[in-house]
């Protein structure tokens, strides 16, 4: 940190850096075209670090939503899936998913690259390319990769085996969501159709959202859901934390988001804030009151639902739409998402602990489907290009879950054994409880009903 | 997030962007000036995502310093309140507020603009304004506007009816807010006379410090709080949740306060960050002493609202002051607040559960006379002006919640029933318990003193 | 924030700001150095506030690592090193620790420079240093001297008196931080010698893990941790909390190793932000696994810790390393941390509730070794150079630490009286309690095995 550090990696910028874009003299500064390329990469990098922070905005809103039971085992869940998503991700899951400009569809030969890659190289100049060094962009993508891991977390938070789940996450981050976006953000197939997914309602949301109805239903609901026809609710045991959680990933949506302009082009990104605030607002809103009209009085965990929602819903197009359409998008997103949430749960009885399909999945294909709807792109021909990308990542990613899944659930297990899910998995799988100094309303000890409903499974 | 999107959007930015400031040919890449109004206009987004995240200080912070049992309707209303706050400024708000930029004073004739608004349309340029874009420049200011429903949420948490807060605060922020905000910021007269307020210590602290108070005085106190003659502290409930929100608010307040130089300005950006941490620091500390000095112990409630006082105190003059003016200026402020809170607390009997009057409107008020007294532009003429601001947006605003308040007094009602109250408004409006794992004192039943309460009242 | 205050500060800076640097005319707009010194100076300053959030990070930690009964305490004593941080950093700090920028080693004369300071001298353009003026300067670097300070309060939780504490950490961060942080980053004989700590493994984490162990050793164990031979967990009352606090250091170390690169040089910062977030990966998801091999279940608390481990351990040569390089350090340091916890705790029986001298003292060290195993300096006699480093701080902090704490304990006493520590500190120092609506195990009055355990102290 000491200023000569400073010194010498200025020289260098101004002397070395990015020669074809300097227009001046190379003796007296940088150039108009060096400082852009630093303010671009530096958007960039803050966007990966508000990625980031959807981590923790996953972590708070999962355990928040969930029993308090659990909470030590899906913050270890959360915690690993981050640390596991770079680590594969520098493996392979970004050559696999950016083959153009890395070295070919499995690239495990690109590991030596990565590992050798020079800090002077052309990577890391406005060479590699005009928005962001090769490590930005790495940066950027992985911490986008693991977000696709941490939805299916939610969907399954309760009653999997942590060993199962880490495998499933792993693999899923190295393999199957590099390769469906490889599809679009890869340059393949579908990016050569026409279809258009702007910072990935389909690649990232609805992808794992395949994900957690595949692997939610594999492993069937957690004991007492469902008994005796009656759908029982479970509530959540920290809304404070649910909060934090959804305003934390609203924050970190303006990364996710403004980030995939790839550039800090003025325009464009201040543009996508203002999309994504107004859908998100749009969603929280019309969830807030749809859920005052039906439900006895207005559900906070619905209506924090529909501000995710609405996020999900605007991602697609965020750079495509007119702020009338992103409220309009995000209001939609936002009553789809209340009435999914009851359908998933009492007509499907797919047990979804934090309302992750119908945010992620439901409203991912709703968002993806509204690029033909409305914005620049709207058309008959564009509807058509977005069903075949909805189509086609979904159909291979439930392939995908279900070959992990299953082969998981034949192996290893995918569920841990029913006393212990009752006890709550802390216990079961950590041997340690999240807020030890509490008391806990019924903890401890197997309540009569809890034993019934043992008995029964 | 393909790279040719990026491609596609720097190509028209180096060739199609504000022509009148390129000084290269235009053939050869962006001019400096094209990249200094990139740059500016990042951190104006940034200062408005940081903004954003004071919406979940603050919700944190009211959660925390009030009882859990009414937990989950401060979320929500905290949730709605930056929903509508963004919908309604969109929708009227900012017209209203920035007349000269826009058209007219009430400005509905805007709304047709807003939802058409060209994204290729000058105001996406350096001509709109150096510092930001059109779009910017509302995510920034409508990030603002719902901070001064929010002040007004805390001082009134416990008792008021969900329906009759939400009306409110949509009046408030769609009319009130942004009509004294144009007397100065808009260009308006308090502006042409010569009131100075940087950053809103008066358009934004304490105009919602007026609307706490005013809504505070209709509503009454809490049930239990003022009884015999005596008066009963009703302790927060979760101090972690408190001190998360003041950190969360301090770490805003670099956007609240930084952003409001409506530029990057290297010299401006970088006093300001360092006059409000200096003021925080003082105003945390001398709290933290004179609490220490009269209290049995020092009080952590207190010493956070001194932190909140030495920002708010700050914010009227942070470009204005040297740094020894702003410790003096934040000491005094958390001398303020401290004696104030109990002023308030003990002799108005206004029951605030949160401080809220007295570190917005008191600390609102010390700060922006403040700026008649320390640095550039202290003198006796500074100080009129400077209560002629303060006393002409106090008497608007009060006005202004005295009709809307009493109005919904007399109609809606502002107050949830007794019985509600006392189980707890997230039972009563929401049916929902904010930490149903956690054994809660007194839980779930009408207490025998907390009946003779419901007597009494 | 009226417009107007924007274009004079845009008008001083486009005709006034850095003329050395200026290529173009004068008349026609910035010039791009003005632009790269803005950005430069943007990236610092927003480094400072993610080193800013970090203490509210080290706040969450340690609050969820040790008793609920110690919460208010713990909250406390960190808003006021943050505060109190704050304000000796500018009146000597700052001044000791950069020397050759400033005017003599103990520099009190220097206060009349902090206080006078004119905000359009040279000192607030390039002149001053091409990545940031003196107020960004002062800025990051205040925020970082805290940090040091915070370190030690983990491992004294629960036992230390308030008023002790408070008066080592403001001696701490006054005097001995800055003067051993001189001898390498205020250029003195360390930085000479060719010493390299690139953000602080050893400046700040191995010298705030000197403090936290002699500190801890001087206060001894708290009640009933060892009795009888036997070693007794205390298990952190809030993971959730924990879990929040370790996402926000690695968020606010993005600023912290990414900010000390001390310009927003693209190819620097983004490598850096690369090794940063590999090494906390690798150091996250080895101590997990070490955890899950040797305990019962994979311990959270050890994953989190092994998050920061491999933070620690980076942080030294971030800069340096290629990206396998900060993988292997950040695994070893994950490692490290496991072992090191059980051998502080069962062997040298020094208790340290959170683990602070683990991730701090003995990953400081490991990191800053690894400058000289690994990257473009490793070599032999760069690790006599890195040797030399940690042992001359490590010895200088250690007797300073003996020398304040010494005499404390000799004076006002540093450890709190028996009873207060078995009913806690929030209530014996400061009548209050962090959860009061909630039930607590074991609250409000003395356990038998409490009585029995002080009876023997």
């Amino acid at each position: 940190m000491f200023k000569r550090t400073l010194l010498f990696s200025l020289l260098l910028l101004l002397f070395g850096a990015a020669p074809a874009l300097a227009q001046e003299g190379a003796s007296s500064g940088p150039s108009a075209g060096d400082v852009m390329f630093t303010v671009n990469n530096l958007w960039i990098m803050l966007a990966g670090m508000l990625v980031f922070i959807m981590h923790l905005g996953f972590a708070s809103l999962e355990s928040g939503l969930t029993q308090s039971k659990n909470t030590v085992n899906i913050l270890f869940k959360n915690s690993m899936i981050i640390c596991i998503g770079i680590l594969t991700y520098a493996l392979c899951g970004f050559n696999i998913m950016y083959p153009g400009d890395f070295n070919g569809v499995l690239s495990l030969a690109a590991v030596p690259d990565f590992i050798t890659v020079a800090k002077d190289s052309a990577d890391l100049t406005a060479a590699y390319n005009p928005g962001y060094t090769w490590y930005a962009d790495f940066f950027f993508q992985a911490m986008f990769a693991a977000t696709a891991a941490t939805i299916v977390s939610g969907a399954v938070a309760g009653r999997i085996k942590l060993s199962s789940f880490l495998i499933f996450s792993a693999l899923f981050l190295a393999i199957s969501y590099p390769i469906t976006g490889a599809w679009k953000w890869g340059g393949g197939w579908l990016d050569g159709l026409g279809f258009y997914d702007f910072a990935g309602s389909t690649i990232v949301h609805s992808v794992g959202g395949w994900g957690a109805l595949v692997m939610a239903a594999l492993l069937g609901p957690r004991l007492g859901k469902y008994k005796d026809g009656k759908v029982n609710a479970i509530p959540g045991s920290n809304m404070t934390l649910a909060a934090i959680g959804v305003f934390l990933l609203w924050f970190g949506w303006f990364g996710f988001n403004g980030g995939s302009v790839l550039s800090a082009d003025p325009a464009l990104v201040s543009l996508v804030l203002v999309t994504t605030s107004m859908a998100a607002a749009a969603g929280g809103l019309t969830t807030g009151l749809v859920s005052w009209t039906f439900d006895e009085g207005p559900d906070l965990s619905m209506a924090l639902n529909g501000i995710l929602a609405g996020l999900v819903g605007i991602t697609a197009g965020a750079d495509q739409m007119a702020v009338w359409e992103a409220v309009v998008i995000g209001a939609v997103a936002g009553a789809l998402v209340y009435f999914s949430v009851i359908f998933i749960d009492q007509t499907l009885k797919v047990d979804d602990p934090v309302g992750a399909i119908s945010v992620h999945l439901v409203c991912g294909i709703w968002g993806t489907l509204a690029v033909g709807l409305f914005g620049d792109l709207a058309g008959v021909a564009q509807i058509g290009y977005q069903l075949a990308g909805i189509a086609a990542m979904g159909a291979f990613t439930v392939v995908f879950c279900l070959i992990v899944g299953g082969t998981l659930k034949a192996t290893l297990g995918l569920r841990v054994d029913g006393r212990e899910e009752i006890k709550g998995l802390d216990v079961g799988e950590h041997s340690m409880h999240a807020y030890p100094d509490f008391a806990i309303n019924g903890d401890g000890y197997l309540e009569e009903s809890e034993e019934a409903t043992l008995q029964e499974v």
